[in-house]
């Protein structure tokens, strides 16, 4: 099958980056990967992996001879790196991105993007508890959902080939506005990883004779919230900055249904209890029907 | 090996309850085994999948004929199986269950116990998101902690029994009292529960649109929480009412930790947020040092 991109340059190679070089080779995606990272130890990862055609530290040398530039990088980065390599992009160029906040990715990538380059940004909605460009793996992303949310002056080929990039990576693809993106997210993912840090540390600040029980008594339950609180703290970081007011827009629901669960306790309701957590079963059961466990 | 148990009768045939038929069969932890479950679908499921060697549908037949007594039902029948088990064990029986509450535990079980036999509570504290005497398997209980409650008076022959048939089945065996064992548990398995519960409700509640996404974008840390809320409802209500005070404790604490992420989020305060989810991190890594993950 004939490459989607010729020169895919990826910025910053974590588990989503190098997943993606892993992808995009397996599957004949891209013709080329340029590998870029600001992290020597990373460089050295990709280059004894052999995960890229070619290594570079500076994003402008990586954007200056891509055909689609992807950025990688904990949202944080973003502004400074598109600073560097907006300017540089060849004409027609696409500059992407796979960040959990599409509105912030817009605002941050789309002022540096030159006349005749293109933003579509992006949001392949996998991943591990894992980090580093060691982490990754070729089939992360088969039969999960990418996110595109083009802006409305985005030519359609440009939609379309990153569309097609993450189809071809065993992606299936949606697309939506960055505001209603971010929604979704809120309550599916940054909501969830907040209150799993945050149960993990409750845990954690307990008298000393019980921390120790916890960690050995987590097959309970604990430890799938200890997985899913494994995750890049500086990414997580960004994305609750990022995604303010959707999360706390969630956080204020969560709020009020967690008080209907603690009334239900504190006064014996058996019935409320079991109605709700049968209600919980059946989404759950959905998750599994829907291929998405 | 010589079995631990003779006879070993398992009162009420789910996961667990299927599970320790298993596992006790496989380790030669008992010689027999007799399946008593209220259900006959239960029954038939027990009789097809050959689990026991006698299956009966009142508790009282079971106990009449075994050495130890096992209750492994939702822990709201336990007043009333005590009541109708405990007058027909024999001298010398000991009545043990696997519920994850241990104070109710006791209060439910120790009025009914005749004299000339024993009470020893235990919980093995393992288990997966399934329901049913098909969905149990002998390895559940491999180097996962079973934890013995047993109280002052009880002989140190029968708690000892209990605690060598856990370890037959493959278990870590620890003990405690009743109080601590309800402490530990609420905040490493009750409480997490309860969020995860609360959280995919949260979720079911919004708008169609966006709770159609919620279920089609779960990779993104939901599915995590939907499998936890897979649970058995009756189950978990039960625990919930039986371990009350101790649940209440540790939600009024996660309360004051969500909190303070929800300040720091909002004042954009990055370096608390990363120094908190640095802090989750390593107590994952502790998870997975301690083998439990």
């Amino acid at each position: 099958m004939k490459p989607v991109v010729g020169t895919l340059a990826i910025i910053g190679f974590g588990l989503i980056g190098s997943s993606v070089a892993r992808a995009a080779r397996k599957s004949g995606a891209a013709r080329r990967i340029v590998a870029c990272d600001a992290s020597a130890a990373a460089r050295r990862t990709i280059k004894r992996l052999k995960l890229a055609d070619r290594i570079v530290s500076d994003p402008a040398q990586a954007a200056a001879i891509a055909d689609v530039v992807m950025i990688c990088t904990p949202m944080s980065a973003y502004a400074r790196i598109a600073r560097i390599v907006g300017p540089k992009l060849k004409k027609g160029a696409i500059l992407t991105d796979v960040g959990s906040v599409k509105r912030a990715a817009v605002v941050d990538l789309a002022p540096h993007v030159r006349a005749g380059a293109h933003l579509v940004p992006a949001h392949p909605v996998a991943g591990t508890e894992n980090s580093g460009p060691q982490s990754g793996f070729a089939e992360l992303f088969d039969g999960r959902w990418a996110i595109v949310t083009p802006m409305a002056r985005t030519p359609k080929a440009a939609s379309a080939r990153i569309e097609a990039l993450w189809k071809r990576m065993g992606s299936r693809v949606a697309r939506m506005t960055p505001q209603h993106h971010d929604r979704v997210l809120a309550i599916t993912s940054h909501v969830p990883h907040l209150i799993a840090y945050t149960i993990v540390n409750t845990a954690s600040d307990l008298e000393s004779t019980l921390r120790a029980e916890v960690i050995r008594y987590s097959a309970s339950g604990f430890r799938d919230f200890t997985r899913v609180a494994a995750s890049h703290p500086v990414m997580w970081r960004d994305i609750f900055l990022a995604n303010k007011d959707a999360v706390l827009e969630m956080l204020g629901r969560l709020y009020e249904d967690i008080a209907l669960m603690q009334k239900a306790i504190r006064h014996d309701e058996g019935d409320t209890l079991e109605r709700l957590f049968t209600k919980a079963r059946r989404i759950r059961r959905s998750v599994v029907a829907a291929k998405q466990d």
